[in-house]
């Protein structure tokens, strides 16, 4: 059985993990077959917005508290799991990604990732461990795989042309790709898709996660010492 | 399009709706193209739950801002809706039907239901509007058609001894079914299912949960005037 982390950043599109997209990972991960590891850092948010009238609040909550709230009391902590004990990684988006595992929203290109976040994602690329972002995600990818000798990922976060720039600045290539779709990069294992980015609703992102989890365990069946062939 | 409402008490299985429940449901109503509008009430929780460490937290939050975070702004006050403008209404589980939209997890059979929920639930249900509940939201119809002319209830909580001598015990007529069946009463147009009751996980209670939204959608395509026929 294949054993995927799921990485959160809270709960909530516009402070945390996008919760549709959470859901539907979880659910074809399921349908699959895979057993789900929800990870999280045990850590405070940069900040609370009230997701009714979208504006912040001087509330204080705590990122892994609010992931276990669809995760369940199971999640671990970023570091109490060895990267390789995790046969691929999939991240969901929202913008949690961008506020709390690494702060892109605020200083662009340049930005901090936390460190176990970036630990993590860093060694499941260099194992050939396949890594999987939705929508906000893949700039997270972009940003820890930046400057890494020999990898140049290629990513997607739909047709949106100044995401796209970021990606590139970044030094990732960028794909445009249609919200159904997954792109897939071979080389690196990566694959992306780009769920709620592409405004679309559940119902017609649902079908690209499909085809990102899809993606995902064929690249964990394939096995590690096929890498590339 | 079926015009759909979706009743939720927050956000969390420990204190408002199930996560995974709510996400569910509207994927499958957005695949049969259903069109969905989001509902709770504007008032404090009961409580507020810690769902890392399953503890209580001495936190206030609103029913209706934390369903925002997986309905989205639109979401509305429940009394902002005339019930004649939905065509079904589908309510998820999780223990916030039973702590925020009835108080029956402290006070049993006779609880006290939230006014505007019941004068909903109580509409539509007398208006021959189908109405569809997953695991805990059983509970909450059960009270709300207690002692009502006319309408004795079959419902289902899975295979729950305890949870099914409740629902009788409110005149409802219990049937046990498996997590991936949803029970149908024709004659009320209701619709039930185990869902995370069934204790089995996402990928069990989906397709319960698919069941589930087609009974649903069923009644709504036969229109008002075939009811009972």
């Amino acid at each position: 059985m294949a054993k995927v982390g799921v990485l959160l950043s809270g709960l909530g599109h516009s402070d945390g993990s996008d919760i549709q997209e959470t859901v539907l990972v979880v659910h074809y991960l399921s349908q699959a077959g895979a057993e789900v590891v929800f990870l999280a850092p045990d850590e405070i948010q940069q900040e609370v917005i009230d997701h009714h009238t979208g504006k912040l609040t001087d509330e204080r909550r705590n990122i892994l508290v609010e992931s276990a709230r669809i995760a369940g009391p199971k999640i671990k902590v970023v570091d109490q799991v060895n990267p390789s004990e995790l046969d691929a990684l999939i991240i969901p988006g929202g913008l949690g990604v961008v506020k709390n595992l690494c702060d892109f929203l605020s200083a662009g290109e340049n930005c901090r990732v936390n460190e176990q976040v970036r630990h993590l994602v860093g060694s499941m690329v260099r194992g050939k461990r396949p890594v999987g972002v939705l929508s906000m995600a893949a700039v997270l990818l972009a940003r820890v795989l930046k400057s890494r000798k020999g990898i140049t990922p290629t990513l997607t976060v739909g047709s949106d042309a100044g995401m796209a720039g970021k990606i590139q600045a970044m030094g990732a290539i960028h794909v445009s790709t249609k919200m159904d779709e997954a792109l897939i990069d071979d080389q690196n294992r990566l694959i992306s898709t780009p769920a709620s980015l592409s405004g679309t609703g559940i119902g017609q992102m649902a079908q690209g996660i499909k085809n990102l989890v899809r993606g995902t365990l064929e690249f964990v069946h394939k096995g590690v010492n096929h890498a590339g062939s």
